[in-house]
């Protein structure tokens, strides 16, 4: 029977993937565990932070829980445009559009900025949504390898005269390492290219005030950047946001089927993102602390000889020799109270296994010492 | 100038979208701007229900505002699985999985249906998001009439020994007509292919207990069924689910890019669409009501000498004689306090535009019966 011969090929794959130790599960998380969290993206600290609670508090109460439709169609609430124009000023943007998630983002980023046989560049690191974005565009997609400036323009060379997007994460999500932006961006311009960089783990952690890793490379406002990222991590919300442009932001209000054809970002989410984006624009001394600790981390690690990633930002990876090795590394620091992300194929760039550290300048500065204490005893 | 080309190409393709009426434009809403809402999915008035902000805002307290990071990578939080056990136990299904939005989730679910030589036959009026999930799943795509079923079945016929799957909505959102799903269940069987149903609009609005459009055609916990639904609609929150085979629910958690690379729903959603699912599920009062409504609807609008589709859920379609027609009559509305759906190409799956008017149990009926007159006299 067809459906039993469906569920059994899916059976079939999961023992293939349980062969390779290269399983998923679920591991449960409890509001007070008091995990030390190394595993998520709360770079700042602010998820939680009384300021933004009550400002998202303050609208579920105005609004209730959902948008409850599209923007265009149930009208767009004052809560999103504020949070857009004080995203806009933040990376001094023309403007900016906030989407349900920063997948979606992506998606609806790159598919606006194809035109008729635009060829779309992309790194070989790039995050998933970043890939799938350059699928569903249905544009011709060259794949270069990581952070390689020269075959980026030599791909540009190669065609000439057709419009042509250059797609990059700014810090990688797997490694942590830092896009060369400013370069990219001169080797873009050069060949009159557009360049969309994807700074979901720089915003509110790199730049001048945190406006992230464009910022910080000097290209604010140039009209040929495109910015995206998510406002989950650093910013302690939910969904994603696109800044350039006026006309491309008009654009993709008009066209872009995930904003259009997508219920809109809960009120009590946008206003509490808000709230954390002030917190993070004055969090210089949050982000010197976080400087301060993904340094430490990356010391303390070598120290233990560990193979461990530099830090251009949060993100801290270290090498596992197996995935095998790597689930049971991950499990072990989850037994001592210590959450780390664990990230094997296909989710790595290459072959190898690793640990994935983000560091948090909002976990206890004890805690975090003490984390990293577990992370090296409990090495393979 | 490359960039100055490009932003003078938007500019253009704004200016033709304005000159054949079909610019989109944001318009703002307050929080407290009493306006009739027939625009909205917030079907049963949930979404600023007492019990589900207050769900919402313990949550909130529990554990701030954002979920911080993937479920895999920083856990997975007890109000999602119980939001997961809560839905499956509602639909009849093996299991649940929650995605940040219905978007992806149909992205998610569809990728998790191809195998290699799949068939994938979508309706021609199904949702972005499915025909996205059908594009970035590479599979072939056969695109076939409207709801029908004769179609389907020589579609499949055509492709003996392939797998197949088909793909349709229940209530389909421009025009509010349900699918023929028995009879598209049973194609399918004798084909044996899959079928997935996206039930956005029919869950909490249509079946027993609110469960769906699937379980009212009598398919509920058949293997060979995925549903997909928005938790953003009559559950009045935020995000996707999909249901069916425990299999199928593993193979998404493992493999879904939708699923794994994203940031997971906050948990405030998570909490109070869990507390939406148990009303929605005790309401058949406010079904009734809503049944009952979309009746008055269809008959008040008739008798006016409009053309109005068939309201087999609470999406009724009216049609324009224009698409500048739709879009003065809608702000016709708007001005006097009403807030409509204007559907315009592309978003209608033909060239004709319409008002859609969302019918919703919690408006206060005398505004609901103002609301229609309000329609009747600014009709064009």
């Amino acid at each position: 029977m067809a459906v039993a011969d469906w569920l059994a090929a899916l059976d079939r794959r999961a023992e293939l993937r349980a062969k390779a130790g290269l399983t998923r599960r679920l591991h449960p998380r409890a509001a007070d565990d008091g995990v030390v969290d190394l595993a998520g993206n709360d770079y700042l600290g602010l998820a939680a932070h009384p300021e933004v609670t009550a400002a998202a508090a303050q609208a579920l109460a105005a609004y209730g829980l959902g948008a409850t439709g599209s923007r265009l169609v149930r009208g767009s609430t004052d809560v999103h445009h504020t949070l857009e124009d004080t995203i806009a000023d933040w990376l001094g943007s023309d403007r900016s559009l906030v989407f349900s998630s920063g997948y979606l983002a992506n998606l609806g980023a790159i598919r606006a900025l194809v035109r008729p046989r635009t060829l779309l560049i992309s790194d070989a690191h790039n995050h998933a949504s970043l890939i799938d974005g350059c699928r569903i565009s249905g544009a011709e997609t060259v794949v270069t390898p990581h952070a390689d400036v020269a075959a980026v323009a030599a791909a540009l060379r190669a065609a000439p005269g057709r419009p042509a997007v250059v797609v990059t994460e700014s810090v990688f999500s797997v490694d942590g390492d830092l896009a060369p932006l400013a370069r990219l961006h001169a080797t873009a311009r050069e060949h009159g290219a557009l360049l969309l960089v994807d700074d979901a783990h720089a915003l509110g952690v790199l730049g001048p005030d945190g406006a992230g890793a464009v910022a910080g490379a000097g290209l604010t406002g140039e009209p040929d950047v495109v910015v995206t990222a998510t406002l989950s991590k650093a910013l302690g919300g939910a969904g994603g946001v696109v800044a350039g442009p006026a006309e491309l932001v008009r654009h993709l209000v008009e066209t872009a089927r995930t904003f259009i054809y997508d219920t809109a970002l809960p009120p009590v989410v946008a206003a509490g993102v808000r709230a954390a984006v002030g917190l993070a624009r004055s969090g210089a001394g949050l982000r010197a602390e976080l400087a301060e600790r993904a340094a430490v981390a990356v010391d303390r690690l070598r120290a233990a000889g560990l193979d461990v990633s530099a830090a251009d930002a949060a993100v801290v990876s270290v090498t596992a020799p197996s995935p095998e090795a790597a689930t049971a590394w991950a499990a072990a620091c989850r037994d001592r109270g210590v959450a780390v992300g664990c990230f094997r194929p296909p989710s790595t760039p290459d072959s190898r296994s690793r640990l994935r550290l983000t560091i948090s300048a909002g976990v206890p500065r004890g805690d975090f010492e003490h984390a990293l204490e577990v992370i090296v005893e409990s090495a393979p």
